[in-house]
């Protein structure tokens, strides 16, 4: 099995430290703190230092004076007790004239996370979810009203009815279909030309991550597969914007594909030899999802398995 | 591993046909069908025959007489291709002078759900999830405005902004905590005496499902273990209102026992021995989870392992 502790956007966390939350005049004076770090993000972005693969700018109490305004999310406590928070800056933040112009920029978070070490991959993936959920759930689904950010970003609470309300996390099952040495990888029309990876669906109510997993193959490949057989291969969390991404092998019943052309534009059964080389970059035809993406590593578990 | 397709609720899926949510004349014929099944719920308790142990019942084309306007939610197809929905009465439903006056009664899902059977229990158990999704979730997160539910029952769309929004699915770590020969239980102060079962706890955006289960032992019983190695047992569809529960087996580090006493009453470790004792009904002093919860399959699951 591989280990989900070791999934980019998951290694190191952070002590989540979740009994400050409430404590109001402690989350006060830690963001005060002359060794607080606080990361930076503008509509989903993080903001990294200047070119690529330099990875965030952790700001310290200065942070304060950016936008007092904003959201402030509180991460938890790295291994020495600093507390770490998340600030959320307005979408029209602009950098230029401000306090940390020249100091970085906002990046897309996919092409800034690949070079984010994994700690601070892992704290800026918890803060992109939280606040894109914070931006898509300003109003109370129970009775419309507009409710308010508590505990620190961990929750809203409706002042009109009193409904309390969680971040959401959405389990996705993301997995390979495989039979006598073949597994199954397709791509979506928007994808890059070339680029194949795992078959994935979110779950839905009332059916387990192996069911979702199988009737996603059916659904989208006309592949029938065995729900009951499926290994566990690791979860990722995916802040696209909330997943928790649920990797699978599951055991096919046939080759036959039929493609629901609405969710994939093809797939294709490929043997370990090339599941090797699509991995390293050495395929004629296809390449794969980078080491960020768990896709990557349920190809390569399955890549290296004895058949 | 055990199998996550024989766990209760999620057993004898039947094929969700989700290609026609959408076709809305195809729906309007298949509720008229003679041969459709139509399952009963009210505020999310289901409609079974009188007296317990009997099951679901299902009504068929006349299900529509009941209470024209309330919604309707389609299951999928059983393997015969017969249609099957799910009718959400509303909360001032009476059954005293209705159509199905003596045909049975609503009861309580956690009574009801131990004595129906596999596919019926599924079909149940996702017509809850949904059904409280759409009670809580009439209000549009993003603009406040009332949506309104469509795709059958699978999706709510907001007229005002147009967001679209889709049932959740809280995926939950509900794990045991090894060490030794001896796993660690504990109770809620809310449950009845003697009565102990998992720890458990809600994935939170950013982390990983062994994380979690890491994270929630030691915020409640004080026992740090390694998320590294956690041991995926199975998972299980769990509609109070729309868990996933995602079961693990992790290896602690120490006996030490230090309680948050928010979270639950008391925990404990007990040896194998004990914990067959346990779900056979003869401890002295604990009983544990009912054969319906994925709970009582993590423990048994353990408790006939080779130490």
């Amino acid at each position: 099995m591989t280990n989900s502790n070791d999934m980019p956007l998951a290694a190191k966390p952070i002590e989540r430290a979740a009994h400050r939350r409430l404590d109001e005049a402690w989350l006060e004076e830690a963001f005060a703190r002359k060794d607080v770090l606080v990361l930076l993000m503008r509509n989903g972005e993080p903001f990294v230092h200047p070119g690529r693969d330099s990875g965030l700018v952790w700001m310290g109490p200065e942070a304060a004076r950016l936008s007092p305004g904003s959201p402030r999310l509180f991460l938890g406590e790295d291994k020495a007790g600093t507390p770490v928070f998340a600030l959320d800056l307005p979408e029209r933040f602009a950098l230029e004239g401000s306090l940390i112009e020249g100091a970085g920029e906002f990046l897309d978070f996919r092409a800034a996370a690949g070079s984010i070490p994994d700690m601070d991959g892992n704290c800026a993936s918890t803060a992109r979810s939280i606040f894109m959920w914070h931006q898509s759930h300003r109003f109370c689904s129970k009775c419309g009203s507009e409710s308010a950010m508590v505990e620190a970003g961990w929750k809203r609470q409706c002042p009109s009815c009193g409904a309390e309300h969680f971040p959401r996390t959405d389990p996705v099952a993301i997995m390979l279909a495989v039979k006598d040495g073949k597994a199954l990888i397709g791509r979506q029309k928007m994808w890059p030309p070339g680029f194949y990876s795992c078959l994935a669906g979110f779950c839905e109510p009332g059916e387990t991550i192996e069911q979702a997993a199988a009737r996603e193959i059916f659904e989208e490949a006309g592949v029938v597969a065995d729900a009951a057989g499926a290994e566990y291969v690791a979860c990722q969390p995916w802040p696209f914007p909330s997943s928790l991404m649920v990797g699978l092998i599951l055991e096919a019943e046939g080759f036959d594909i039929s493609i629901d052309e609405k969710e994939i534009e093809v797939a294709r059964w490929v043997t370990q030899e090339e599941m090797v080389r699509i991995l390293n970059h050495s395929h004629e035809e296809i390449f794969g999802p980078p080491p960020m993406a768990i896709a990557h590593h349920i190809m390569k578990v399955w890549s290296e398995k004895d058949h």
